[in-house]
């Protein structure tokens, strides 16, 4: 206290002087602490840590937020309806040519203009929520309305190791970066490639890929998306996982399909689409946004043309399969107009963000965004407010499916197992923000405010004991103490906490259980498939675009 | 490219191979770029910095966030009324309980019951809006309705030199933060007690922190807080700058008055009020709040607690001159259950900030929040995110006045000049993002759609050309070359970076031009008052409360 006194601080920081108080337990008074305090703060440590106490929901209660008025709504509406029914939209695969002219859209080669009627139409098929279902089905996740499900980064060929070395990545940290979001509160989902396991040959790794997520966790995936042949694979294995029965009419995958902005669908992703909701297994129908690269530099450019092209892939899924689940979004950066990189977390970026939010609740579609997205080389502030600057926006826009909610460093050039473990503590902040606010009589507190009255502390008072626990949430990667107490503990900063914890975690991780004849049925389908693809069509896997 | 098609990357990260193309001045291809990237590259980065053409709104052309229903903030009203209507709140100075007892409020002792139509009425006759004038006319600010004022760091002890060095702050420190707020696009205020300069009598800084503001900045600012005397100071200085009759009918200092939570308004503060509300100078009336601290633990308590000490104090200032200039908010920060220290950025402050907003808007009121606050003692990810749950949040629910917006550290013990500099940078981002969307046939760009077309891309287009110097604003702080580019740069994070910058900046600072006699007057006036000060009043003036 004597430092505060002896500087005589302004009154901002006047009552700085409460935090040397120490009360490890919620149950101390502000009485008695003067030299013991270092000594009492130090134990406290060691006591077992109130953030794994975590209320950490995954449903919106609170209001999304919209940035435009309802004029502005139909406006976009307009415009990209204008795109598709003028500018016209490439599907370049036959098979998709030949459904659009059978619905009697403008077909010329590859180019199809499709009439605004037909695109609501179809668009209007699909589910406003769906069920993606876990082995574990209390782990299963609601996709669309209200609900919230955080899935991490996705398709990395590099790590940065808990070392901090950045090296390509290896099917040993695709397993770590499972069993870390396995044991996140903070993620309800497995994520698809959650770094390319760059040891494992191309055309084999969705198998090993898959294998991870199922044997590894019980939380929910992706399929694989580089081949229609290796999408069919990932339905095969989620048929010995859950039954063959169960999927005909059960969503166990959702699978991220991008167009090649602007106006591009190519066979690749088309022929998954097919393949996918066909099965009735979610596609996430996303453009890949390079703002004033590969779309107008204008914010409102922009976004009538990735509105155009996400709901032309999503009218082209309906017609696959009427009422197949969806996700409508996009991925976002704006390019370096100086480097010609892209860059996160921008104006622009934040403004298509809460646009998408809106078109979403518009379409009745399930909203895919966010993700603590970052083009710094390093964990560092850049990293952190870059990633904040994506991610906050994408909460209050109503966002249902956030992609590369962790981890992701870089560009997404590298998964950083640092980060993750940063970017998931950060999370719960934004899921706890995200759940209702009590203005219950209770919660209001009014007696212990009449009890405890003007100059006194509500730390003893039993309104806080009785609800101390179930609020505060602490991230277990930031440092609380003083700066004595930091700099005693080594000065380190957040990253290197926060692979200390990623390595403590790995360290305690356990399994979920797995039927065994599951297991072996799932190994033996996964040999078979090898050996077919060492054997024959390896070439081609290979090769695929 | 070809690292990319060898590992075969999942659809996500196709079209970062973008990246690699090179643009400097946006009028080149996609076509012809291999080998020659990367001394093309080098040569655009010794281009001048588009950032410094920079498009930083302060007027917020997006909605408010709205967090609770017209029930809810009936609800908060309502209680926080019973508080002070029941409770009570203590005015510890006579002045104010006589005044208090003279419009009929309940007074016993120090403790004063106040009816909810006599603070209703009070509160009703604060202005909205109003203007602080700057002795530059273009720099002078609106405070109040949908206008935003960004003010740097206050109060802190220490500083975070430009080495990394923590130390005591010093007026050559107070200094320079000063110059970097004159210099910095983001910041349209120059602030108060930037950071302490400890190497000057307590008794005297007033004097020399006024002058630095006023003398090294063109901005507005702050007045002292710390006495009444110190605050006629800081009066008669103002007189000096703008002229006797000038202050009479115009704001030129807005200054920072914290409320002793729970419920205590002491005399040195209530003081300061009467100075300063007497002269029609704006006070921030602003409970300084540590939640389950010194409020109840839940977040609908803390908050009814608040605001109603909030209201007691802007009722007493319109008590001292009605209409006089005001600003309504709190200082917030969650107390860790588990260090006793302050928390920044969680989902209570958060939900706090923007039930800040949404009374301040009930009540009519101006708003302060924000800030880019943090309890890290490094510039890492931890501080980076910590600032952004604060600011981020704090710009959405409306805010008007954003004080500690840039340097805070460390629960705000230090003022770091790289922080200053990276936060200010991301203001930026945030002043861009409260900016108008355009949704302009114009903005919409169907033509340029029309014209590239599928598959092609939008660098070439006219519509680029006309527009992309108007957006894209690239934080100066952020890296965004390639990994190996950055690597041969000396992989530097942000905060070196940032530091690197800061000196630049100061290297490059030059005073905005002041009237020699007006210089000549304010100098003689502080030699004289230090010189009173030395000889008389010291003694009373260092051990003021």
């Amino acid at each position: 206290m004597s430092v505060f006194c002896k500087l005589s601080l302004g009154a901002e920081l006047r009552s700085f002087v409460l935090k040397f108080f120490n009360f490890p337990n919620g149950r101390q008074t502000l009485t008695g602490q003067n030299t013991s305090n270092r000594r009492r703060r130090r134990k406290s440590r060691q006591a077992p840590s109130l953030s794994n106490i975590v209320n950490a929901p995954d449903v919106r209660d609170i209001p999304a937020y919209d940035l435009v008025r309802a004029e502005g709504v139909e406006k976009i509406d307009a415009i990209s309806m204008d795109i598709l029914e003028n500018t016209g939209i490439e599907f370049r695969d036959e098979i998709a040519t030949t459904a659009w002219r059978a619905v009697d859209a403008e077909v010329d080669g590859t180019r199809v203009r499709i009439p605004r009627e037909l695109i609501r139409e179809k668009v209007s098929l699909a589910p406003t929520v769906f069920t993606q279902h876990a082995r574990n089905p209390e782990r299963s996740v609601k996709i669309g309305a209200r609900h919230m499900v955080f899935s991490p980064i996705y398709g990395s060929p590099y790590v940065r190791t808990l070392d901090g070395e950045r090296r390509y990545a290896r099917l040993e940290d695709f397993e770590s970066f499972v069993k870390l979001a396995y044991l996140s509160p903070a993620l309800n989902h497995s994520g698809g490639t959650v770094c390319e396991p760059t040891d494992v040959p191309v055309a084999e790794r969705h198998l090993d890929m898959l294998y991870a997520h199922m044997r590894l966790s019980d939380k929910p995936f992706m399929g694989g998306v580089t081949s229609p042949e290796r999408a069919q694979d990932c339905l095969a294995m989620c048929r010995i996982l859950f039954g063959k029965d169960f999927l005909n009419n059960h969503t166990v995958m959702t699978s991220l399909l991008n167009c090649n902005s602007p106006l591009v669908w190519d066979e690749s992703m088309l022929s998954v689409i097919r393949v996918y909701a066909a099965a009735n297994q979610a596609c996430i129908i996303s453009p890949f946004i390079m703002q004033g690269a590969n779309t107008p530099v204008t914010t409102a450019g922009a976004f009538a043309l990735l509105n155009a092209e996400a709901l032309a892939g999503i009218a082209y899924a309906q017609m696959i399969r009427p009422g197949a689940p969806v996700i409508y979004g996009a991925t976002l950066s704006t390019v370096s107009m100086q480097t010609g990189s892209p860059m996160y977390g921008t104006a622009e970026t934040q403004q298509l963000t809460f646009l998408t939010g809106q078109m979403a609740r518009h379409y009745g579609l399930p909203m895919r965004t966010g993700g603590m997205r970052t083009g710094s080389k390093t964990v560092d502030a850049q990293a952190a407010y870059e990633s904040l600057q994506t991610m906050l926006p994408a909460l209050l826009a109503g966002g249902n499916f956030f992609l590369h909610a962790a981890g992701w460093l870089e560009s997404g050039l590298s998964a950083c197992f640092a980060k993750f473990t940063m970017d998931a503590d950060q999370l719960i902040v934004l899921q706890r923000l995200a759940g209702a606010l009590d203005l219950s009589d209770d919660a209001f507190a009014a007696s212990a405010t009449n009890e405890v009255g003007p100059g006194g502390h509500f730390f003893g008072s039993n309104h806080t004991l009785q609800h101390y626990r179930d609020i505060f949430f602490s991230p277990e990667t930031a440092d609380q103490t003083t700066y004595e107490d930091w700099q005693e503990n080594g000065s380190v900063d957040a990253c290197v906490r926060a692979s200390q914890l990623a390595a403590a975690r790995l360290e305690s991780y356990q399994a979920p259980s797995l039927d065994e004849a599951t297991d072996d049925a799932l190994r033996e389908f996964i040999a078979r498939r090898k050996g077919e693809i060492q054997g024959g069509d390896a070439c081609l896997a290979n090769h695929h675009p």
